[in-house]
């Protein structure tokens, strides 16, 4: 089981990045996102209003101590950082463990993240975006299995189209 | 040569979700980014300021109409969209182009942009973010080519680290 800890989430600043980070997690098979910062209602709300209308069993859930549950965290935990060792180096490795908790940052990540992480990993070493990190993350470490993804008791579904938008509704 | 266009930018809402796009399009390898909606000297200037910093010949440019932009671009459009036929099913056919526009919406695309596209492509058929289905289908397009790309006459470069981080200063 795959969970994301997203640091640091800020109200005002970082609503559409977290709730980015939320989705992806989501979308990409990760079964819940856990945050930690300030706590955010509305965050909350909006994830659950769309992992109601899509399916599956996603959740969200505020962190107080960040610190003491990383450490109490039963498995491996990945954290996601521009300065760490490239992905690629790593992922086999990764792959192994089926329980993990991958950390997302954003500005400002205390040192303490770095030594409680089992891996520090780069997605390029370059400045982007905590959203786009996860996202190639999962989809290396499932293998492009979000594609194929099935979500369970949806209420809506998409019929992929080569133009236009097909939804399906299933109603309740 | 790889360019992005990204539709309809809203100066307070979009504010990091269009400055994400921007890094990520340069992080995973396009030339350049394009963006309509309402122009935002800020947006401009900050990606600026991280690709003179960071390196390579990223720009970005604002196009008053997206439209005509769209439909005078020499190569191949792909619009990323939650509605399209799933990436891994058109991927190979679309590596053949070596010119071509990626084009991102969010919320509210016209219609015209499915009709005006080459192909219209998922990344996953759930709704979740812009900045994580450009960095996937980069990432797809490119075959992880990102993870070995230099970026010419940067000032400063990452050297990856199994935990901290380390940067070098290359001067000016």
């Amino acid at each position: 089981m795959v969970f994301v800890l997203r640091l640091n989430h800020r109200i005002f600043r970082d609503k559409r990045i977290s709730t980015h980070c939320a989705l992806v997690a989501r979308a990409f098979g990760a079964e819940k996102v856990f945050y930690s910062g300030e706590r955010d209602k509305k965050l909350e709300e909006s994830v659950k209003k769309t992992a109601n209308k899509w399916g599956g069993g996603f959740g969200i859930e505020y962190v107080r101590n960040w610190k003491s549950f990383v450490e109490g965290f039963p498995g491996k935990k990945i954290h996601l950082t521009m300065y760490g060792i490239p992905l690629p180096e790593k992922i086999r490795e990764i792959r192994k463990e089926k329980n993990i908790l991958v950390i997302v940052g954003g500005e400002k990540v205390p040192s303490e993240v770095y030594k409680l992480s089992d891996w520090n990993v780069s997605i390029t070493l370059q400045p982007h975006s905590e959203v786009a990190a996860l996202a190639v993350f999962l989809h290396e470490y499932f293998q492009g299995k979000e594609f194929r993804k099935k979500f369970k008791n949806a209420k809506v579904s998409v019929v992929p189209q080569e133009r236009g938008k097909k939804v399906l509704d299933l109603g309740e």
